[in-house]
């Protein structure tokens, strides 16, 4: 049977992913574990409003292309209360209190599902390697965290959970850069500013070192400049590259010990430079994981790229609605 | 109808569960969610032969009062690979290696499930209160975690998982006294050795103190000392269990976080001293935990006792035998 027949003769079932960042709102077709028709904008951040309009008009795009959807399915960079689609907290753009499902299911007319993006992101991550338990971890200027445990995402109780990125993995260490109380979490260490913070703070310590002239022209060093100097070799950048790798080394295995995934997977704007600090995570990782269960647990970099979050809030909406099953 | 009838006539279904300690084996007969029949054994550790034969005793003696049972249920301190139930890796018990599911199913001719013992105790709680998303740590000699989300328990991709005593805290921490390579992880700081460590040593420090005339006498500080000590009144012996109830703050946070529990749950040994160290660990935890999920997530002290072992592993039977629905 075709997929139309398989359906009753009506249109084959069809899903909309959409992921909104904090500088573009994208949105596309989802079938096959692919996006069709993809579209982009940057994302209006004036107010939530304004916000939500980005998104429709976006959605509408989609739409005219591929006609209407079976259901839509949305990754944002905030807290979700996923039964209610609201926003709990949004750092990054105007949502904190918009009833987003609501709201969208009203303009839409089908189905809307709304979900962390780190979680829309893990999903389609397991579901192109077919993975049933899988971590991913996005580092950036946040780190978040996606967890899809036995084929489908975890998120906690009411939505909130599989905040990996502020896991502590050092009691006493700096303060967390985000919207977060905590010290010494993963984000603290791991993350874009802390690369910038570790590497301004060396510059500072050795005037006479590249960082060190860095800090003097710009009084900072900015995480593009410490990444290109490792690259060039500077062993000062190496050093706090190491350091960013020592401590990703210690949140794998602490990833590992607590889910035994089949896979855990790297992402987010950071892991470009993965081939700075990889090597020393790994042997980390190694030198803490408890043997067995690195024995069966594998590492891997994403490789969904730029369609991870739209990919997953697309398989996200037809896994609710029944249509895709579990990954793996 | 009668469970008599729905099962079809014949007798309705009954489950044994088993708990395998490093001091005792206990057996009980398990029916909503209670245990009855319950028999108890000093644990024979001379090897796994002698091991397997105590279980088929006791387990004997609860089928002579309550009749053959449909499944068995068996808690073991142990790492297990869950679909075989074959023992990957056991510290306190002669185990590693042996096919536990294996050898008992065909010694009690039917259905055996073997899992960790923390697991069970996570799933016995989880039944008492109702919870659906319940993480579960067992503070004594190691430091166990018990998963269980979305009403049943999660073990990771074959097992292995739900380590939480070995996930990493503090990176620099003290080495982890267990059978793990990692430092500065949970039971490396919140165990009883932990305790036990920093009660000697601080009395080393202090020769003058009450800790360190116990060094001077037995040339170490047991836990017992240290938490009669500090019961007393003493203050170096409570300085040492709030070092332990900071750290525990901290792992409850981390925990919180990752997981978004309904409840957390703090079992095992050690768990009867939380009169000195649970305070401070509460102020830590609200000091670093996401106050989104802070506000969702309940703490509590375990309340199935000393039942949890065998009462989680007949409800293990019970739930894989589709017998028992998901917890909450």
């Amino acid at each position: 049977v075709t997929a139309r027949e398989a359906a009753g003769g009506r249109a084959a079932p069809r899903f909309i992913g959409v992921d909104v960042g904090g500088t573009k709102v994208a949105a596309a077709l989802v079938r096959d574990g692919q996006t069709h028709h993809r579209v982009e904008h940057p994302t209006d951040v004036a107010n939530g409003q304004r916000l939500l309009d980005g998104i429709e008009v976006a959605v509408g795009e989609v739409i005219a292309h591929c006609g209407p959807p079976t259901g839509v399915g949305i990754g944002v960079p905030s807290q979700i209360d996923y039964a209610s689609g609201q926003v709990i907290d949004s750092v990054n753009i105007p949502l904190a209190g918009v009833s987003l499902r609501q709201e969208l299911g009203r303009r839409f007319r089908v189905p809307v599902y709304v979900d962390n993006d780190a979680n829309c992101a893990a999903l389609a991550e397991a579901f192109a390697v077919g993975a049933r338990h899988l971590v991913m971890l996005t580092l950036g200027t946040g780190v978040g965290g996606g967890l899809v445990l036995g084929g489908s995402i975890y998120r906690g109780a009411s939505g909130l959970g599989a905040e990996l990125g502020h896991i502590t993995i050092d009691a006493d260490g700096p303060e967390c850069p985000g919207n977060c109380p905590n010290r010494g979490c993963v984000e603290a260490l791991c993350s874009g500013p802390a690369l910038e913070r570790d590497a301004t703070e060396l510059g500072r310590e050795r005037p006479h070192s590249r960082l060190g002239e860095l800090v003097r022209e710009h009084d900072r060093v900015t995480g593009h400049q410490a990444v290109a100097l490792a690259r060039a070799g500077d062993p000062d950048a190496l050093a706090v590259l190491g350091r960013l790798g020592r401590y990703l080394g210690v949140t794998i295995a602490t990833v590992l010990n607590a889910f035994e995934p089949d896979l855990l997977v790297l992402g987010g704007g950071l892991s470009r430079a993965a081939d700075l600090f990889l090597d020393t995570a790994r042997r980390e990782a190694h030198a803490r994981a408890l043997p067995s269960i690195l024995a069966r647990s594998e590492l891997a970099l994403a490789c969904t790229g730029a369609d991870a979050g739209v990919l997953g809030a697309g398989l996200l909406a037809a896994q609710e609605e029944g249509v895709a099953g579990e990954t793996g």
